[in-house]
């Protein structure tokens, strides 16, 4: 059919379901699939302290260092804890697992809930702030910003959509490039400043008009603290290993520790790179560009350049191959960085669903192996705030650093319960009691740290649009949990009962007829076929004269089948039919009602148009009738041939016409309707008889 | 159900078939109904005139009374015209069955396909003018004008919905007021005239700068007959009341007649009187706003007051209550003219459907008789023209008055047929001949009229945007045949064959099973319940572990139907199953197989979401495959009781249980698949037996 060839272009042929092995991914591949987030955030987490800082006037630069420093301290207790998430935890259920294994099924949910925020987020402010580095260097763009942010969430849902290996290959050389480009910049440019020939950027010369003047006391330290959760989005995505253990190779847990270091340790680098020579070429830039006192152009429409494309400028000079090399790798590490949330999202999503805290179609894995419908959803929520938020980083990173550290704080929190069980645990030697101490002591410094940081993010963000996620993590727990109560009752309510199901003594057949074509005649006869005890035709005359011709035409054809007309004052057809089901159901209360649907198929959508769909809307209300088989009995209409990948056998009625009149009558209806009424005895061999 | 109540709410509560007979209208509804086409296109006929005149320029408006006066020749013509029509062919089929019956389908079609257009422009223009003279009186309103539109196109819908006699009723008064306020106004205006003191437009004072200047020859005709084409939408509507026929009371032909008549005098009274008034004030209009010389305000965003709204603010002063009153009741007669074509085009679909030249659902009566699926179609395709158009009148005037004439003219060349072939006739006295003659004089010089109104129209307005129904009519005729021939076609395939349908010889049951549930024992106690020849279970393993977990099920409950499991190494459920089967066809294919599917019903949408439609995809795939009947048994959850008007008599599995362990065995599944393979005798009386 046309839309399965669709499907096959657009996603690729499937594949078996043996082939899942296959797509594990080796360590070399995983460090850029899972750690494109953590590392690609460098590129603005540098830039969102400046900003905040900036809020003061320039002269609280002189708090960047610090601020920095206490960034990469988190990062290492944050990566430290989670190495060790990692090993207790391989499941890749992650932070979720810690937390609803260790504090409940509650606390499991927020984890959850707040981790699928972050997903959205990641995918979102990854994408603007790519854009906005696309248009560092390429200025004439900044009209279709979001245009483009949109586009690409799109073509990342068509990548994983086609599996995750190949993404993930897609996906390797530009992390790769991206942080060799930073490093080779970070260390010409510190090199020139100790040659004594310092990088300058665009910005150097520039002020900053304050927001706020003479901050002291806790005035200055809440920009500070500020300044400081700006920062923290360098450790968006930390987790991200956690949760994709099962795509690594064995061993899993050790493999997917070391590639969490090899991330630690790179992204420190980074990130303390970036800021040093931030603060030696002078970056300024402002969440206001018309608070810049000596900005070119008009600061109302004229995008300020990211604090990476200022220091690429100032180092290998603004139309150097090294700036545009910069400015593409960054690019398209932060738009692949939002990859690492197509492969958690749906991998999140499925272990929820599995626990049925989320639709069951989000554990299905779709045609090349994927969670589709994960990625799908992913895709279009992101891509909706994208456009609500106008692909605004500095509006959207308000709403990310709220949900991770909710979930960095909660399943350390777990962990240390986790190690302290452990700890319980009868027949420990030393050396065992000594390493899940000092684990437990990791955990417990980064449960610490990560709270505090969430408390420091609730208090300075809240207003800037972090009360949102505060609503919305909550809903989610909400709706899990009803989803996870329907699922349960559902369950329940199928449950087999010891006894059984009865057998319906009888069985009353009602074949609905319209008009005596062929489709109805072969009703009949499968009807008949199946040997009702007692078997009618069923009609509702919209009009006397409608009724009148079918009544003409029975009779003229000498069908054996009584035909009961129904009256239908309001022109409904559904309402007379339900009406005479449930009367046939009420005298007879143990016996079944089928319900016989001569239909006919056409193969094309627009045929369809030509054609009443009533069959439809009555067999779905027959549905809700108990003790009811609601039966189809398609008669195929040629423009269907070939459709549904039926092998066709040629008509019933054409195979049977040529041999008409030699086959001996088998199956009589038997007309009653009385107890004990059972079908004839049927005929001598395995030929069907006529209907006239 | 909850869409239940909404309709109700809306459209009210469903008549009953025989009240269509109370729906018919008296003359004096009728004639509002149908008629205030034709005497609210008077408010903007006049308006096209000088519009189109002052093109050239102030000078030619000296042309403007013989121009009127040839429109009002050319409606006196018509409307003698369509009286012949009325009598002749009083069925409601109007021009579409004088064409079809007298030139056959192709012209009739021709005609159908005018008319079609014809209606919706009725309903673009009128509300355009409307809304157009409502501006006029409350400029605020200026710009909104495209919202109010389409939102009054809404209204109409609605009130069409609910049934045409109420809105018959609604719509009486405000086309009788609209009549009197525009003698009064043309009376007290010529008045005014005679004694001395003739009012003055507010635009009388203005001049135009002219788009062709100096105009001799063929050019002043063309002018001039440019305009003549313009003031025939005065004509537009004069042939509703011929399609409107039924609509009448008994005698219908004759009381249609006289409302025919009196339509026409009335019209020609308005236009001519608003006319002469328009000359006498000195209005001036300009297709260009910043063409008027002495227009105050923008000419680019203000707008022009209409010519009534300018006759009425001379007659009674800007503010007055006589002008309000005008405005009021000539918008709101403009608007209701739209309520013609809200009876018209429903009618004609429901004629053109009855005729299988269009899809049958327009010729299903709703709840409340009308036609319902006409009045949406017509409702919505007027509201995008109005849209698209940006609700402009003097644009939707250029793709409106062509289909007008189409049909007229094609309709009146048969009613020359139709009086040819009527005097052919044996037996006729001389009187009957002197009458005959007579009317297909009439007829003859009408056609001949509108003919040639025809070509002008064609001449003048092609490229204005005629072209567009210039394509349209022939594709709209193309449509219907196509859509005929598909009826046609399936008609003969349906037609059933002498020879009738064999019976299938043996019934194969295939019960498919995911899970061991209520739902699936229920289905498997139905399938035996029906006695096949065969019966199995059938499952399909997205896992391995899912076909143990069920296979371990299955023997712990010892079902006695044997499971048949198949792979998928694609994960896909529909496509094994519709292998499976078409095997099972082709080993056996003269015998019929029963595709069952347990399914349970939940009685919220929301909770459809959580729940996989894979049955729904399968059931509807297993319809392109031929001697297959595809079976619901469906379990309903307690979420859906009191949902499709079941009646419920409690669960089948409730009822069961309590007498379990006391029935006998009735219909052991005869498992060989033998030729003559014969369901079993049966147990002693009308007990079921239970299925574990």
């Amino acid at each position: 059919m046309l839309t399965t060839s669709i499907k096959r272009l657009y996603v690729g042929r499937p594949l078996r379901s043996d082939r899942l092995g296959e797509t594990l991914l080796p360590k070399r591949i995983a460090l850029p699939v899972f750690a494109s987030d953590p590392l690609s955030s460098v590129a603005y987490a540098t830039q969102e302290i400046l900003l905040v800082l900036a809020l003061g006037g320039l002269a609280y630069l002189y708090l960047a260092p610090w601020v920095a420093l206490a960034v990469v301290v988190l990062l290492a207790l944050v990566v430290a804890s989670y190495r060790q998430v990692v090993r207790a935890y391989p499941s890749g259920g992650g932070s979720y697992e810690v937390a609803s294994r260790n504090l409940g099924p509650t606390a499991g949910l927020v984890v959850a809930a707040a981790l699928l925020v972050d997903y959205v987020m990641t995918v979102a402010v990854s994408v603007a702030a790519g854009v906005d580095n696309i248009v560092s260097a390429v200025p004439a763009l900044h009209p279709y910003r979001v245009v483009v942010c949109v586009g690409l969430v799109a073509l990342l849902m068509t990548m994983n959509l086609r599996g995750v290996r190949e993404s993930g290959r897609a996906f390797a050389w530009p992390t790769y490039l991206f942080i060799a480009a930073v490093l080779v910049m970070v260390a010409v440019g510190l090199g020139r400043a100790v040659a004594g020939d310092p990088p300058v950027a665009e910005s150097a010369g520039w002020t900053v008009r304050p927001e706020q003047v003479g901050l002291t006391g806790l005035a200055l330290v809440l920009l500070a603290l500020r300044a400081f959760a700006s920062g923290c989005t360098a450790l968006t995505g930390v987790e991200a290993i956690s949760n994709g253990v099962p795509s690594f190779r064995p061993p899993k847990r050790e493999n997917a520790a070391r590639t969490m270091l090899a991330m630690g340790l790179v992204a420190i680098t980074l990130f303390a790179g970036i800021t040093a020579l931030a603060l030696v070429a002078h970056v300024r830039v402002a969440e206001d560009t018309c608070a810049l006192v000596g900005f070119p152009g008009d600061c109302t429409t004229d995008p300020q350049r990211t604090a990476v494309a200022q220091l690429a400028a100032a180092v290998f000079g603004a139309g150097g191959v090294g700036f545009y090399l910069v400015q593409a790798t960054t690019a398209l590490v932060l738009v692949l960085a939002a990859n690492t949330a197509f492969n958690g999202f749906p991998m999140l999503g499925a272990i929820l669903a599995d626990d049925r805290y989320l639709p069951r179609q989000l554990h299905t894995r779709g045609d090349r192996l994927a969670f589709s419908n994960g990625i799908v959803v992913l895709a279009a929520v992101a891509g909706g705030l994208l456009w609500m938020f106008d692909a605004s980083v500095t509006r959207l990173v308000q709403l990310y650093i709220l949900g991770v550290f909710t979930s960095f704080t909660v399943s350390q929190v777990g962990m240390v319960r986790h190690w302290g069980r452990a700890l319980a645990a009868p027949g420990l030697v030393d050396e065992d009691r000594r390493r899940l101490r000092r684990s437990r002591r990791v955990n417990a410094a980064g449960a610490v740290a990560t709270g505090l940081v969430l408390l420091v993010v609730l208090v300075t963000k809240f207003t800037h649009g972090a009360y949102l996620v505060v609503l919305a993590v909550p809903l989610l727990v909400l709706l899990m949990r009803a989803i996870r109560r329907h699922y349960a009752r559902v369950a329940a309510e199928l449950e087999p009962a010891p006894g059984g199901i009865p057998l319906p003594p009888r069985v009353h057949a009602v074949v609905l007829v319209s008009q005596l074509h062929s489709p109805t005649l072969q009703a009949l006869a499968y009807a008949r076929a199946t040997r009702p005890d007692t078997l009618t035709a069923l009609t509702v005359a919209i009009t006397p004269d409608e009724a009148d011709a079918l009544r003409r035409a029975w009779a003229e054809r000498d069908v054996p089948v009584p035909l009961t007309v129904l009256d239908s004052p309001f022109r409904d057809v559904t309402g007379p039919v339900l009406a005479h089901v449930a009367r046939l159901r009420e005298q007879r209360p143990e016996d079944l009602v089928v319900v016989v649907v001569p239909e006919y198929v056409v193969g094309r959508w627009w045929e369809g148009l030509l054609h009443n769909q009533s069959a439809l809307r009555l067999k779905a209300r027959l549905l809700f009738q108990r003790r009811v088989m609601v039966v189809s009995v398609p008669w195929q209409l040629a423009s269907s041939h070939g459709q549904g990948h039926g092998h066709g056998d040629g008509h019933g009625g054409d195979e049977g016409r040529g041999r008409a009149g030699r086959r001996p009558e088998r199956t009589p209806v038997a007309a009653s309707t009385g107890a004990g009424g059972t079908s004839g005895p049927g005929g001598t061999g395995g030929q069907g008889t006529l209907l006239p």
